[in-house]
């Protein structure tokens, strides 16, 4: 058990953007209204999911959409409140804490606040150890447990519980309802007992957050490297160390809106060791493969994040700009990520590339 | 209070397709369906809106969709149950009793099937008088009634239970949730009151699309003339006589399915008194604006509909063929869909017609 403060919400908006891989939302507007929350409220306990009893209640929730969307519709603060009190309304039962469904960093600011606005406790783990674009694409669905009941709500009040026979016609539907809703929609869902947390997700991600986030803060005060202060942290947790991919200049983002997600791809040309090399990174919501000069080095399920090099600060796909100067960052995904039933679910295949899975420390040695 | 027999559904089906104006499905699977439920539960139990208690609770029941899909993605049967069963739990209370949103062949019979299912009466009474394309468009949403709680189902199990703040978007949401169900969902919504169903309903429709059904069949036995046996049922009602509009041979149908509805024209060839004249109509599931010679003689919310010359049976859009030989009929709206809110919500504008509503028998005296 930990009490979460204002601070620890500073850290975590940091390190879940640099482990949400480019996806998950900025940031920014989560952070600010959890730490309102906290001020109004006090702090908020996180719990470890052996801390939990096995018939507790967890409802996780979160947003789903182009998180883009969110820069131009300004949630109220309390959809995905309202969205566990629809599921709670629906299962006739309370939710006993919340959880992220994944890291990134409005993803994981969310259920902080809901939690502190229903008074509940905040699990530390997740569903994905990293930001997918789809939300079928979680531990959980690889070891059984069912999304539904789903619970949608947009910052108009209408509001949608979904009910399907497996997650990823969960993920269709919903995201058909997300484009009417407007391309983003606050979430409750993968509703499950104590029992089922302990047993499908990834444990102590939001812990590992924090701890990016306050290794990287405190270099602006050391003024030391932020990407030494990252490998650190992430050589002691359950992720591989972070490798440098390349550092360049961004000479070119593409970036559309379809069908629920922002898809495209930003071009980097090299500085440094990388001088007169290309990198090409391709992005569906989340940094989905990267390539120098048309050879892989980085895919998904790994870890592909942009941060800017002098800050540490991660950069998330809607956040590339032509012009900045970054680093672009790998992270090997925590093994249970990597077996052959989670690679079929979200490995290059899944995503059109005709290419193998290869684990970004067998690329980049 | 009436009870309904095998007989009763087969002129239900022909009635309802009739004021169906091309819409509302193509009867013949719900005939069916509706006729088996008779035959192993008994007959259905017919209440005027007057004869129910204002406190009684009612779910009306039905499908949304292109109703072509019903011809592909054949139903189980009891998917709307299930969906008044979803919205039962949804609010807490049971239903006293089911009813159709609209008059058409399929979303006339299928209230049936419900009530003979869930051993509940049917009122005999709609919200349309007619099918329309949109679900909002009832004289339920213009008397202030909500359609939310809505669920939807499909015929694989998945099912959502849809709220919004006014019918418009319940209307916009739902039709991109049956996009993504396959193209056609079964419903149940616009849960209200007895005072409600007898303030705002179209009451009677259902024996009137049983007496034109039966009217139209008896000709088949007589050698007489279908038409005047319409003419005949039509001026004994709410809705005016109806009007042949045109008679003549199918030329053309062009039917297209996008974003949840057919979409189309059939152009007709003039024979007997309009020999030499061209007919157009326009449909979106329903016909909606009939042309001869590029001047309007029937639009929305006038009811116009293709029947076969010889048998008086009426034809849906999804059953327009080149060659048939037919007559387009049009019949006169009861006064309610014709008040300037009625028109505003319904009338030819809506539709995307730069052209005032013109009542049928004034263009047509």
């Amino acid at each position: 058990m930990r009490l979460i403060y204002e601070a620890d919400i500073e850290h975590l908006a940091i390190g879940a953007a640099l482990l949400g891989a480019g996806g998950g939302g900025d940031a920014y507007l989560g952070k600010l209204m959890a730490q309102k929350c906290i001020r109004e409220k006090g702090p908020i306990t996180l719990l470890r999911p052996d801390e939990i009893a096995d018939d507790a209640y967890i409802i996780p929730t979160g947003t789903m959409g182009a998180p883009i969307m969110l820069m131009e519709k300004i949630p109220n603060g309390d959809e995905a409140l309202k969205s566990l009190r629809e599921l709670e309304h629906d299962c006739g039962k309370k939710a006993f804490a919340t959880m992220p469904v994944e890291c990134g960093g409005m993803n994981s600011t969310i259920p902080f606040i809901v939690a502190s606005q229903a008074g509940i406790a905040l699990i530390d783990a997740d569903g994905m150890g990293r930001a997918f674009p789809e939300l079928q694409m979680t531990t959980f669905t690889m070891l059984g447990i069912s999304a539904s009941p789903a619970v949608l709500h947009n910052e108009r009040g209408d509001r949608v519980v979904l009910k399907t026979l497996d997650n990823p016609m969960l993920e269709y539907i919903a995201r058909g309802i997300t484009v009417r809703m407007g391309g983003i929609a606050h979430c409750a869902m993968y509703g499950m007992t104590g029992r089922h947390v302990k047993d499908t997700s990834i444990p102590g991600t939001m812990t590992l957050c924090m701890a990016l986030g306050a290794a990287i803060l405190a270099t602006k005060i050391n003024k030391s490297d932020p990407i030494e202060a990252i490998k650190t942290v992430t050589r002691h947790s359950i992720f591989g160390e972070a490798i440098v991919l390349f550092e360049g200049k961004i000479i070119d983002v593409e970036r559309r809106s379809t069908d629920g997600f922002v898809r495209g791809k930003a071009m980097l040309s090299g500085m440094n060791a990388y001088a007169g090399q290309q990198l090409r990174v391709d992005f569906q919501n989340e940094n989905l493969f990267a390539s120098v000069d048309g050879t892989p080095v980085a895919m998904v399920p790994d870890l592909i994040t942009f941060i800017d090099r002098t800050t540490g600060t991660p950069i998330t796909t809607e956040s590339l700009k032509y012009g900045f100067r970054v680093v672009c960052l790998g992270i090997p995904t925590p093994q249970i990520m990597r077996s052959p039933a989670a690679i079929d679910m979200w490995g290059p295949r899944y995503f059109g590339y005709d290419v193998d899975y290869q684990p970004i420390e067998s690329i980049n040695p």
